[in-house]
């Protein structure tokens, strides 16, 4: 931390980027970073890959993120928010030339400590506990905006406080932000009531297909053609449907198939794990990854022939894990 | 509070209860205050009306908490927690004979002032996160399973830090009871992670009915005889499928119409708002009650009856809101 401060005091102009697809730590913590910059005098700039998403438009601030800089963009350093790869921030990416410090500042366990300074805490639960963290070594207040918006980064890399990456530091922080006139209730609407209709008949079908194997541990889901045209739904918003699978008592690994109209004959597959199973193993085994508790793979076929080759490694893999267990 | 501690102080043997059909807090905070009371010498027996739910008996003192105690019970206080009247305990109520000191703590606005000293902090989340104070004030330590207790309380009565009774305050204790060595991924796991497969079915066709009316500002769902009949789900189990209907972006009321297979004939109808149109009154109009966010009402008829019925006087109070705004 003292290391990327000392950086960061030696230049004059940063450009802030984060990861592609961003979400609310993305989001949150280059918004608040932003903020801390330029009140301790620096000129700022937030150039990501993607567009903010319709549902955290209502931040003020992120009218400044930038998708298409333009040429005349200038800065001596970029800090990068929540990625463990530069390879993240996607076309940002050729922003970075070799004349630019590159500061790394990510909370992922992952993280390949890219970057010519660089802070990794896998003890905060997302880039927004960490900027925080800046704010307060600085001695800087956060203006009600950005302490929203490290709120927000916080409560959705938590899923509000329930994921293992929340530490009594991550209430603490979280107390203190709600101290600048943050109103939860407020906050949890604008964030994840914002539905639209289509999406909660979509999810509906979908749930209505939920399977359970002869043991009880495997829960499986699919989206098969017909419901994406039958609702127009947009089969990205699938994409915490494969939990409520997760949550049948019981269930070790949840699984959710997913065929896709543009492109016929591929599915894509999502695992979740409850307790200890390595799902990571599982989508690995058909050349995807991910993490132990959450991965993704895909395969080319048909619904009933890829479950069935997905099935049978599943079993493998609890069989296996169970083994271990008797050792 | 220090004038219930001063009352503790002067009883020996205590008899803990709270509202019929526990929840979260109301076991948790009768768990944790048990072990208080024992830490400073009392002779404790908990006495609810309704048995411990099924997700929370992974708690282990909730063997402790008994229904039908039988005809030696001695005990010369009551605690009463979370419960804003003496009608919410249920047939406890009967132990309660005139000799018996009534001590009322709780966390409701509403709450009537019954008993012979009361403590009620409306700006406590929960009824735990005030047995927390207590342990604080009187510097007891509590063992991680009161800690847990407590923890369970404040985190399923402000869906998790989600709902406006969540204040920094709320967070601060949060944090100090995972010091106790609290899992909030394995807390999670085990309360909301234990689903039948049938809820998930069940939960599947009824959000296939959601609708909304003309301007989009109401959504419904409906529970239909046959649902119950095809799944054979517990009608009681649907207690949150509303809030996804509440979830609709531009939806400012959310209704959810229920028949009944034990009772033909009779609507069970539950409203949640958003913003700030008051359901109470649409369901007190009805003869039902609740809060300004949440509320309930039974009404006899037929489906498409009660639905014109109750649409009706939905948009009368969203039109004299409107009205109101004027002014």
């Amino acid at each position: 931390m003292e290391k990327i401060l000392s950086q960061i005091k030696k230049h004059k102009k940063f450009l802030i980027t984060a990861h592609i697809n961003p979400e609310g730590d993305a989001i949150g913590s280059q918004l608040a970073m932003k903020e801390l910059l330029e009140k301790i005098g620096k000129k700022v700039v937030i150039v990501d890959n993607d567009p903010v998403p319709e549902h955290y438009k209502f931040l003020s601030s992120a009218r400044f993120i930038l998708n298409s800089p333009g040429k005349n963009l200038d800065f001596d350093a970029a800090v990068v928010l929540d990625c463990p790869t530069l390879k993240r921030i996607g076309r940002v990416n050729d922003l970075l030339t070799e004349d630019k410090f590159v500061i790394n500042i990510d909370h992922h366990i992952s993280n390949e400590k890219f970057g010519d300074a660089r802070w990794v805490d896998p003890n905060a639960s997302s880039a927004g506990e960490m900027v925080y963290m800046l704010f307060k070594r600085l001695g800087v207040k956060p203006s009600k905006d950005a302490a929203l918006a490290m709120y927000i980064a916080i409560l959705t890399d938590t899923g509000s406080f329930n994921y293992d990456n929340t530490t009594s530091r991550t209430h603490q922080i979280a107390g203190e932000l709600m101290d600048y006139g943050i109103d939860p209730a407020t906050v949890s609407e604008d964030i994840y009531e914002r539905k639209e209709i289509i999406d909660i008949k979509f999810l509906g079908m979908v749930l209505a297909t939920v399977k359970l194997n002869k043991t009880g541990e495997v829960a499986f889901l699919e989206i098969a053609k017909r419901m994406l045209k039958a609702t127009h739904a947009d089969a990205a918003k699938s994409e915490g449907f494969v939990n409520y699978a997760r949550s049948i008592n019981g269930v070790k690994v949840a699984v959710i198939f997913k065929e896709d109209l543009k492109k016929p004959g591929i599915i894509n597959i999502s695992f979740r794990s409850k307790g200890d199973v390595d799902v990571n193993k599982i989508a690995s085994a058909f050349g995807g990854g991910g993490h132990m508790k959450a991965s993704g793979c895909v395969i080319a076929g048909t619904l009933p022939g890829v479950k069935r080759k997905v099935m049978s490694k599943i079993e493998e893999v609890l069989g296996r894990g169970q083994n271990n267990n008797n050792r």
